[in-house]
C-alpha cells in the first residue's frame, strides 16, 4: 500500500503513520519528495488496513498494490479455470450457449422452448423457479414446482439445467435438482447467499450487479471461491448508466477485463442488457466477439403471454438465426462450440456433498 | 397505460393490440394521429401488463400512467406517515438524528459513543451487528452478541436502537434487541428480505440501493408495506455516479422527490455517501436544508482505530459542531428538533406479535 | 403528443390546457379515466411545444410520440445512406478502417504510421492538427502545418484522410486539407461548430459526448444536416460510466441502436473508450459484430514516446492482427471489407463549395 | 508520480522504465516488494509525463501525487478568492443571487423579471442572449440585441448582468455589455472558447460540464486562468446519472469537494438541476447549506409562455419565498447575504482592456 500524506503533514504526522504500519504488521519505506511524502507500506495487504490508514491525521490517500481479491485473481492463477457441467464443458475453447424461457411457467413451456432451444444448438436450458420481481404483486414463480418442471425438461432433453436462488433457505432445495445455481444481478452482494451457495457442490453463474464495479464483481466470485467452491461464472447483463434507449448499457468491455483479472470463465447475458428482443442478437455477438466463454437469453414461444419479461424473450426462429451467426463469429476468432452433453448429471448431488 | 404504435402499424396488427387490451380487462380507447395510431388501455394497471402489451407485434412503446406502487404513494395516502418509536417521533415537525459507530465492536465503544452522541443531540443509537462487507476476508460483525450491547446500551442512554439484518434467518433473531431494522442498500432488493421484514411489527429503516432510481426505492417500500408493517423511513445513501472524489454521489434531489412521491418519512445518510469524515456534515446540512426528517450518521471515538469504515466516522467533537448547526438550519427552514424519549421501548415486540 | 393531468386536476385547469393546445395549433383528444384525465394533442410536435405544455398548471407529464430529429430518423429516410469518400464507400456492404497516429506530431511519424496501416488494410488515415486536450499545459496540436503533413501523407498513400476541428474559425483552413472533419466528443453539441460544418461539403465523423444519450447524438446531428451537409458518420467512442477499470465505458448497443432510429452510418473509437492498447481489439471485434459500418483507431510506432494517448495506441503489428480478426468477423456476418480507393479525393473541395 | 510495475516485471524491464523516468527529468527511487517493484517518479509532474510512463512496457499504473491543476488549486493559493463585480463581492461572507430570464425573449420581460428579482433580494441579472439548445429549430437567442437589452435593465435596476457566450466570434461583442460572461455546461471543455474567456477582463461563471469529474471542471478553471483571467466562479448544475425523476443529479457534495481543493468561489444552478419549478427551492436551500457562495436560477413572470426552459422557471412569488428562507438558511450557517451595489459597473471594459 502507498500512502500519500498532505502536503503539509509535520514530522510528528508522519511519525505516527509510520509507527501504525508497523504495528499493523506491514513495513515502511519513505521517501521524501519536494511537495509531499509518500510512505511505502510493504507487506500483505488486507482489506481492514486501507480504511484504518486512510483515517489516521494528516494522510491524503491510500493507494493499494495488491489486488483486493487471490482466489479469483489471474495474478496467483494464471491458468483459465475450465469445468465439466453435466458433460459441458466451460471455460474451454467451446462457447456455451445457455437458453430456456426467463420463468418457469408450466409444464408445457418448458418443454416446448427446451426442445426448440436444443435443436437450434443451444447446449444448457434455463428458467426461473424464484422470481425476483420488482412489484410485490407480480408474479413470484413456481418455487420447488418449477425447479422439478426443469430438471424434467432438462432430464429428457439431455441437458444440464441452470436456475436462481434468492434466499439461503431455497439453497438446500434448488441443489436437489439444478445443475448450476443461478445469482442474480441484485444478489451479487447477498454476502450470506455467497457464503451458502459457496458451501454447495453446484457450480455458479455470478451475475454483476448493475452497478457493481469489475473490481466488485470479483469481490463476490472470492466469497463463493472462499467457502471452497471452485466453480464459478461469471456473467456480464449491462450496468447502470443515464442511456435509456436500453434497459440496462451492455458492457461489453468488462468481458476481455474481467478475463485478463481473472481465470474464471465469463459468460454475457444480452437478454437482460437489451430489454428488448430486437437487440439481443447484436448484443450477443458482441460478446462472443470480445472474447466471452458464452452466453445465456431467454427464449419463449409466445412472448406476448410470457408471465415475465416477455419483450425480451426471443422467439425460437430469432434464437436459430442469431445462435448460427454467433458460430460463425466464435469460429471467425478461433473458437468453437459446445455441445450439449450426452447425457446430463443424471444424479444431482447432495447439498454439501462431493 | 398508453400504448404508442409503430408508424407502419397496419389495421390487423392494430386490432390484435385491441384485443389483447379487452382480454386483458382494460378498455381501448383509440386515437389515429397522422403519423402514429395511440391506444389508450384504461383500467387497472397492474405490473404484470405493461410488459405483456410491450411485447406485442407493431406496438412500439407502452407508457404507464399510474405508479407501479399505491401503499407507499402520496397520492393514494396523502398525509405524512408518522411513527412513534420508542418515545421518539418520525416524519413529525421535529428532525430526528440517528448517530453511533458504525459496528458493535466491544461494550465499551458503544457505551463511549452512545453516551457521546446523547450528550451532544442524537435522538436513536445505531451500531451494526451483522456487518455487509465487500470483502470475505473482513470483520463481519458480533452476530447476536452484538445485538445484546446495543440494547443493553440502548436501555442505559434511554435511547431507541438501531441496526441491520441482512438475512431472513437473522429476523427473528433482531426482533429480540432492536427497535429498528435496518436494510442495507446492498439488499434494497433482496425481496424474500423485504418480506421478511415485512411481517414484523419493527419500523424499518430502507436504504436506497446506489443503482436504485426513486421509483424503484418505492416499489421496495411497497414490498414490506404490502405484508402489512407501514412503518418504514425511506435512507438516501448515495448513488453511484462517473464522480470519483467521494465514496457515492448524495442524491440531494431525491429528498424532495420521494416526499412528494410517498407520505413515508425521508432520512439521509451522508456519512455512506461521503465516505470521508470531512464532507459528511456539509452533507448532512444539505440534507436537513432540503426537506429530509432526519440523518444517521456514523460516530467513533478513535476512527483510526474502527474495525470498519474509520475514514467516514465522526469523532464525537465533529458531531457535537454538525449536529449545533443542523439544529439551526432546521428551524431556519421551520422545523423542531426531536429529543430522545424519556424511556426507550422497554419491552422489544416478539416478532409477528403486535 | 401526450398530456397527462395530475390527479386531482379540476374542470377548469383541464380546459386551460385543451385551450393552450388549440392556440399552439394542436387538436387535442381528451380521455377521462378513473384516476387521471389524458389529452393528446394532435399534430406537428415542434420541440418548443414540450417544455411549453409541460409549464402548464395541472400538468403531470408531457410525453412526445414523434422523434425530436427528422432528416436523421430512419422513420422519415427508410433507406441506409452511403457516401463515397475519395473513392472509399462509408456505409456500405464494406466495413471501414481509419487509422492513424492521434496527434500530427511530424512528418515522419505520419508518413512512417500511414504506410504501416495502409499495409494492414486501413482504408482512411487519421491524425490530429488542433488538439483538444483536458490540461492547458499540454501538447495542443500543429494547427495546419499538421495538416498539411496529412494531406501530403494522404496522397502519396491513396488514402482520405480525417482531422478534427475545434473551433468555427479552423473550419475554413481545415476544409482545404481533409476529406472528412472530425467533431470530437467534447464538441458533440458545440451548436455553432456543428452549423458551420454543416455549411461545408465535407462529410462530418460525429463522435458522441460521453454524455450524450443517443437521442441527444442523434439531435447533434440532426443540426449539421439541417444546414444542408448530408454526409454525417455517427461514432460511439464511450461513454461516462462508474466503471473505472477502462476510460470510457464502450456502449456497444449504441450501434443497433442508432442503426435502428437513423440512416446514417455507424463507426465506433475503441481506442478512445479503452484507453489502453491491450483492449482495442476486444472493442473493435464487438462494435462489428453488433454491426457497425468500421472504425477509427488510433496507432503510433512508438506509443512510449507518443505526444498524447500512448497507452491506448495500437503498435503497427498489433494493428494488423486485429483487422485480420476483424476481416473475418465482418465475414461472418455477411460483411465484406473496403479497400482504400485507387487514388483520394485529388482536389480537396472549396468551402461552401460543390 | 507512482510507477507500480506488473507483478512478472523482469530486470531489464524495470531498468527500461528507470533510464525512461531519468529521461523525461525526474528522479525514480525503487521499492521492490514481495509482489511487485514500485517507482517514485520523484519532480514536476507535468501532465505529458503520466501517459508517457503508462506507455512503457511491463508497467501496470501510474498514479500521480501531484494534482494536475496549480493555479486553481487551494494547495497553491491557501486564500479563498474574492472579486468585486459591479459592487457586489463574490467569494467573501456574503451569498450572492443572481436571477433573471432563462433567455433574453424582449424588453418587457426583462425589465419585468428583473424588476422582481431586485425586490426580492437579488443580487445579479441573468438573460441568455446566445441560447444553446439541443434542437436546431428552437429559438436561438436575440444575439447582440439581446445583450443590449439585458445591459439596459442591469443599467437601470443596478444590477451586474450575467450572460453567456458559445462561440469565440462572441466573445468580443459580449464583452461590451456583459459584467460576468458565462461558460455554459456544454461548453466546459470548449478549450478555444476557454482561452478566449480567458483573455477578457471579465469575471467568467464556469458552469460545471453533466458528465464532468470535479478534478476535470477545475482543469477547465485552470484554461482560464492560464491566460491571465483570475476572476473564475465555479458553478454546480447537476451531473447525469441513470435518475430520471429530476433532469441532472444536483451534485451537492461537489460544493464542499471544489471548495476544499480550490480557492475560486462556488455557485450552483438548481434550476437546471431540477428541471422543474417545485425543486428548485429545495436544492437551492440544500446548496447554500453545504457551503455554496451564491446561487443562479430563473425567474418568469409567465413560465407557461417561456421560449425555453419554462418548467422550471420560478414564479416572481415561488423566488421571493425561497430567497427568504436561503437568507435563514445562511444565517444559520454563519453567513449573510450580499445586496445588489449601489451602481454596477457603469461602463463595460474593452475586451482585453484592463
Amino acid at each position: 500500500m502507498i500512502v500519500v500524506m498532505q502536503s503539509g503533514a509535520d514530522a510528528a504526522t508522519i511519525d505516527h503513520v509510520i509507527e501504525r504500519i508497523e504495528q499493523l504488521g506491514m513495513k515502511p519505506h519513505v521517501s521524501r519528495g519536494q511537495f509531499r511524502t509518500i510512505i511505502g507500506a510493504i507487506g500483505d495487504e488486507t482489506d481492514a488496513l486501507l480504511p484504518q490508514l486512510q483515517s489516521l491525521p494528516g494522510v491524503e490517500s491510500v493507494v493499494p498494490i495488491m489486488k483486493p481479491y487471490k482466489l479469483a485473481s489471474r495474478e496467483f492463477h494464471p491458468d483459465q479455470s475450465q469445468f465439466v457441467i453435466g458433460g459441458v464443458r466451460v471455460g474451454g475453447p467451446g462457447c456455451v450457449a445457455i437458453a430456456g424461457p426467463c420463468a418457469v411457467e408450466n409444464e408445457t413451456t418448458v418443454f416446448t422452448v427446451g426442445r426448440a432451444v436444443k435443436a437450434a444448438g443451444a447446449t444448457m436450458l434455463r428458467g426461473g423457479a424464484y422470481k425476483p420481481r420488482t412489484s410485490p404483486y407480480s408474479f413470484q414463480g413456481l418455487g420447488e414446482e418449477g425447479l422439478k418442471i426443469l430438471r424434467a425438461a432438462g432430464d429428457e432433453l439431455g441437458m444440464p439445467v441452470v436456475s436462481e436462488v434468492m434466499d439461503p433457505r431455497q439453497v438446500p432445495v434448488a441443489v436437489k435438482y439444478v445443475d448450476v445455481l443461478q445469482m442474480g444481478a441484485r444478489n451479487m452482494q447477498n454476502f450470506n447467499l455467497l457464503s451458502e451457495v459457496g458451501q454447495t457442490t453446484r457450480p455458479v453463474l455470478l451475475k454483476r450487479r448493475p452497478s457493481a464495479s469489475v473490481k466488485e464483481w470479483l469481490m463476490s466470485a472470492e466469497y463463493i471461491l472462499a467457502q471452497g467452491n471452485k466453480q464459478v461464472l461469471l456473467c456480464e447483463r449491462g450496468i447502470k448508466t443515464f442511456e435509456t434507449s436500453v434497459r440496462y448499457t451492455f458492457d461489453v468491455s468488462a468481458v476481455p477485463v474481467a478475463k485478463r483479472e481473472s481465470h474464471l470463465p465469463v459468460f454475457v447475458d444480452p437478454s437482460h442488457a437489451a430489454g428488448e428482443r430486437d437487440l439481443v442478437a447484436a448484443l450477443a455477438l458482441a460478446g462472443i466477439a470480445a472474447g466471452a466463454d458464452g452466453f445465456i437469453v431467454e427464449v419463449h414461444d409466445c412472448p406476448e403471454k410470457a408471465m415475465c419479461d416477455g419483450p425480451q424473450a426471443l422467439t425460437p426462429d430469432m434464437f436459430k438465426d442469431m445462435i448460427a451467426q454467433c458460430k460463425a463469429v466464435a469460429s471467425a476468432i478461433g473458437r468453437s462450440w459446445e455441445l450439449p452433453g450426452a447425457k446430463p448429471s443424471a444424479k444431482p448431488l447432495a447439498w454439501g456433498g462431493a
